[in-house]
C-alpha cells in the first residue's frame, strides 16, 4: 500500500482503472519508463486514508481524480491554470514525469488530494466517474479552449474514446453538427450512434461532410485526436475562415510541416491543448449528474486487472473503445 | 402595401405574426403611440420585393427577422454590437422609436434587409421561425451576456414565452439544472415538461429549489423576466457568490431599490440585457435546424389576425404561452 | 509575536502598514469588532518564520500581501476566483470575518503564505509594495472586471487612494481619457497631476467632462469608489449605452434606488466588485517593477505606528491620500 | 479620377501614401498583378465626393482608411469580424484580390466608405493618420488576438514598421517588458529608443533577453513579423508554457515545419493573424489622439510620389522604417 508521504495526500483503493491511448507510448517505447514502475492514470475508487491537510475529501468517499497533480501554490495554479503548473506531476509515467506510481493497481497514493480528487455524486456511476479525470474532462475542456459556441459545426478527427467523448460533449453543449472521422468502421458506427456524422477516412474525405453541413464554409472548430503528427496538417483543410484547430493528441516529440500560407489566408488559430483538469472536473461531473454527458458509452471492454495485457493488445489495435480494468 | 423607401429595404408578405409581452405596454399606456400605428414586431413571411442594395435576401425567400433595425454603419454596428446601434429603430412602437410600421399586418417593410432578415432553412417550421427574431434570440443571447457555462445552475424568474425559451435554451446548451418560477400554474407545468424544475411562487420560494440543486450555493445565473421592477431586487437572493443576474424584462422606465450590501458581499454582476439580435440570429437558426431548440413549444394559441383583440386579452391574463396571429 | 498555528503560515515583521478607508467602518461602528482586536490589512515587511508547508516564501524575504486569505482548495480557488473562496478570511476585521489579527502592529501571522504573500522585486520600493495587496490590486482588477479596453473613456467617481490608483492604472493601460470626480479640491488636483481630468463635484457635474471627452457618448467604464450608496445610482448618468459601472466601494450593508428603465435602455452592466487579489498581485508587481504604475504617489502621510490615532483622524476627514504607519 | 461606381463609395484626394512590406510581394513576383494596376493600400487624404448611401463621411473630411473593404452585410461582418468577410476586397493587389485600384496615386475610390474610412480628429497629424489603417491597427489588433494582458513579457520578432509599432503599442498598453529582435542594427536601435529591449539576431539570441526579463519563463506573447516562414518555427523557443505565438507576417503561400511535441508540451496557441481593421480603427485613433501611440515615429522617409521607385528600393533593403510618398 502507498504511504502518506505528503500531508495533503490520500490513499485510494482502486475499483476501476482505465487504459489510455497515451499508455501505449510506454509500451511501444516512445516514452521510456523505469522497469516495474506502476502505470495507468485513470482511476476510480474508495478513499482509505487521508493526510492531515486534506480538507475536502473524507475516508469512505467514492472518488475519481485527475491524471496530473498540480501544486495549487504557483502563479499558474493561483490563476486557475493547472495544466501550466510549474511543478506538474503525472501518475504512471515514471520518475521523469513526477515519480507518481500509477493507477492500474490495487491502491494509489494521490498528492494534493483536495485538488486532484473529486467526491463522486451518488447518481454518477463508477464507470462514468472513471472517465472524468482524463478523457471526459479533455473532451469538454478542448471545446472551451477552442472557443466553441452553440450552433457551430465541429469536426472531430479520430474516433477513439476521447474523440467520441468530444463529439458527445459538443452535441450536449449545443453544436449545430458534429463530424467524426476515423479509419476504423466500428468507431465510425459508434460516432453515428451518438448523433454525429461518421466518416470512414479509408473511403471518404471528411471535408465533404463538413462542407455540406456548414453551407460550404468549413468547420468552426476542428478537434484533432488522431494520435499522429500528420493530423495537425490535415486539419487545415477542414477549418473555415476564422476557425480553430485544437490538437489534443498527446505529443511527447515529433514535428510536422504545416501550410502556413493557407493557414494565414484562413485567419486560423491552432491550439496545442493540454487539459486544465482541476478547473474543469466539477463542470464535467455536473454534466454527467444531469444526464447530459454519458462517458460510459465510450467503454467497450471490462477486464480483470490480471488481464491487463489483453486490454493493451485490444487498445493497440485501435478498434476498441475504452478498456476498463477491474482490480 | 409598404413602399421601398430605402435602397436596402425588402417588403415581406406576412403569414405569421406574434404578440409579445412588450406589446402590452402599448395597450396599457406605459408606452404611448400614435393612433392607428400598426404594431407588432414578431413576423414571418415571404419576400415580395427588394430594394437595389439588398444582396443576401431574394424575392420568394421564407424569412424571419429582427424586432429592431440596426444601421450597420456606426461604430457599434461595425463592432458587432447591434443593440447599441446609434440609430436603432423598432418595428411597431410608433414615431419616437423609429417610425417603422409593425408586423401584425398583411405586409411589412423591412429596412436594412440583409441585416434585419434571415432566410429560413427548409427544416425550420414557420412557427419556429416566427419566434427567432425576438423571444428565441433573447433566450440564447441572455445566456451569453450572463456568462453562461455548461453545468451551471440557472434560475429563470418568469415563465412566459421568453422565460420558457430561456429555460429550453439553457438545457440545450448544457445547463446542470434549471429552475423556472412563476405565479401561474400552467406556466409552471410547461416548464416542467421542458425538463426544468417548476416552482409556483404563489406557494413556494424558488430559493429552496435553487439551493437544493446547487449544493446550497445559489444559482450561477439568474435570468429575470418577470415583467416587474421588483424582480431585479428579488433576484439577489437566488444568486450564488460571484453569480450573474441578467434582467431581460423590458423596462421603458421605473426604478427599484436594490440591496447593495448583499450584492457587494456576493460579488454579483447585474446585466441589464438588450438583445444583440443581428449577431445571434444565425446561431439560433442553426440550433433550431439541428433539433436542439424547439421554440414552437412556447406557442399556446393560433388565431386569425382579425381576432388580434382576443389574443391580446389572453396575453394580458399572463396565462398563455405565445399567441400567434395568422393573416 | 504570532505563532505558527497553521502549517502554511508565515510570520512577517512589519515595517510599513497602511490605513484603508474600510478601516473607518470599524471606527464609526458600521462594522463591529471585538475590543483590542488588532486591525489593519495593508502590510509590508520581512519574513521572520515560515511553516513546514510554505514553499515559495523564505525567511528574510521582503514581502507584501493580500488583505484576504483564500484557502486554495475549494472549487472557486481552483478556478482562480479567490474573492469567491468558500472559506475566505480577512485580516483585521475581527472574529466574524475570519479571526485574523491585523497588520497595524509589529508582527502579523499570515496563513496560506504561498498564496497570500508575494516576494517583492528589488526595484519595487517599500512604499509601492505596501499598496499592492489592497488599493493597487483593486485598481487594476476593477478595470479587468469592468471589461476595460485601451482607448476607452473611464470615469472614476471618488478621488481617494483607490480612486487615484484606478485613474493611474487606466492611463497606464491605455485609456483614451480618464475623469476623476471628488468633492475635495486637493484630491481633484492630485488627479490632474496624474494626467486625468479632475472635476470638483461641489461646483461641477462630471457628466460635462465625460461627455466632452467621449464625443457626447458617455463613459465606457464608470468606476464607483465614493464610499456612498448613492454613488451607484449617480453612476448611471455617466455611462454610455452598453457601458459598465463597476462599484468597488466596500458595502457591508445598505441599499439604494436605481433607475431601472434608464439602465435597461442603456444596456448597462453593473459589477459589484470584490477584488481577486491572489490572481492579480503578480501582474501589479510587474507593472510597478516596469515603471508603469507608481502607487506610492497616492501616499500623503507617513506616521509612526504610535500616532495611528492621528492617521485615522486625517483619513476620516477624507482630505488625505494614503496614510502609512511605520512600526 | 475614380468614378462613384457604388452608392456607398467615396473619392479621396490623396496627400500621403505609404509603402508596405507586403507591396514588395508584387515587385518580386510572389503575388502576380495586372500590368499598370495602381498599387498601394496605405492612404490619407481629403474626401472630394461621396455616394448617396454614405452617411458618416462628408466631403472635405480628412480621412484615413482600411487597406481592405468589408461588405458589412455578411454573417461575419454582422458579428464584427471584418477580416473574415465573405466578400473581402483589397486595395492595390489586382483583379484577383478584389479589383480595387490602390492608393499610391493622386486619387482613390473607396467602397463602403462608412466602414472603410474614418474621419481623423484634428489633433492627429497626417503622418500618424496615414499609418492607422494598416500597420498601427495591426499592431494593436495582434495584441488583442494574442490575448495580451498588462504586465506581460512580449517578444516581437522583426523590427520593421509593424514590429516597431507593435512594440510601441505593447508598451502603451502596459506590457511589463518588450523585446524586439531583428538582424538590422538601425532597427534594433529604433526599438531601444521606443523603450523596448533590442536584440540583433546577427549576434545574439533573443531567447536570452526574453528569459532574463521573464524570470526564466519565456514570453507570454510572441509576435512574429519577420516576413519569413521560418519565423513561426523559431518563435516556439521564445514562448513560455501556456504562451501565445501570433503570426502577423503576410503569407500568400509557403509552408514550414513546426516542433509539434515542444508546442504541445508547452500548451501553446498559434494565431495566424489577419487584422480586423474596421472593428479596431476607432480604438487606434483614440490611442493616438490621447498621445499614447505615436505611429509617425515609425516613419523614416518622405518622398514625392514620382520617386516611388526609390522608396521601394529603400524598403527592399529592409533597413528603413516606413517610407511615405507625397503626391
Amino acid at each position: 500500500n502507498p504511504e502518506l508521504t505528503e500531508s495533503g495526500m490520500a490513499v485510494v483503493r482502486i475499483t476501476r482503472a482505465g487504459i489510455c491511448g497515451s499508455d501505449l507510448m510506454l509500451l511501444d517505447g516512445r516514452v521510456t519508463i523505469e522497469p516495474d514502475f506502476p502505470i495507468g492514470h485513470e482511476y476510480f475508487g474508495i478513499v482509505e486514508q487521508i493526510g492531515p491537510d486534506v480538507r475536502l475529501i473524507e475516508v469512505g468517499d467514492r472518488v475519481t481524480g485527475s491524471f496530473s497533480v498540480s501544486c495549487g501554490h504557483c502563479v499558474q495554479c493561483q490563476r486557475g491554470q493547472h495544466a501550466r503548473c510549474l511543478m506538474l506531476r503525472f501518475f504512471g509515467f515514471g520518475f521523469a514525469f513526477g515519480d507518481l506510481p500509477g493507477g492500474q493497481a490495487e491502491y494509489i497514493g494521490v498528492p494534493e488530494a483536495d485538488l486532484t480528487l473529486r467526491k463522486v455524486p451518488d447518481d454518477v456511476s463508477d464507470d462514468a466517474a472513471l472517465l472524468v479525470g482524463d478523457n471526459a474532462v479533455t473532451a469538454v475542456d478542448v471545446l472551451h479552449r477552442g472557443g466553441f459556441q452553440p450552433g457551430q459545426v465541429v469536426a472531430v478527427m479520430g474516433g477513439g474514446p476521447t474523440g467520441l467523448l468530444t463529439a458527445q460533449a459538443a452535441l450536449a453543449l449545443g453544436a449545430g453538427a458534429v463530424v467524426v472521422s476515423d479509419p476504423n468502421e466500428s468507431r465510425v458506427r459508434r460516432a453515428a450512434e451518438l448523433g454525429a456524422t461518421g466518416v470512414n477516412v479509408a473511403s471518404d474525405d471528411p471535408a465533404d461532410a463538413v462542407l455540406e453541413l456548414s453551407g460550404y464554409q468549413g468547420a468552426d472548430l476542428v478537434v484533432e485526436v488522431t494520435n499522429t503528427v500528420q493530423g495537425t496538417a490535415d486539419a487545415v483543410a477542414l477549418a473555415r475562415k476564422g476557425g480553430v484547430i485544437a490538437v489534443t493528441t498527446v505529443h511527447a516529440d515529433g514535428e510536422v510541416t504545416i501550410p502556413l500560407g493557407e493557414m494565414w489566408l484562413k485567419d486560423l488559430t491552432l491550439v496545442m491543448h493540454q487539459v486544465n483538469v482541476q478547473a474543469r472536473m466539477d463542470e464535467v461531473l455536473a454534466l454527467i449528474a444531469s444526464g447530459r454527458l454519458e462517458p460510459e458509452k465510450a467503454i467497450s471492454h471490462h477486464l480483470p486487472l490480471a488481464q491487463a495485457a489483453e486490454g493493451y493488445a485490444v487498445m493497440a489495435a485501435r478498434e476498441a473503445g475504452k478498456v476498463v480494468l477491474v482490480p
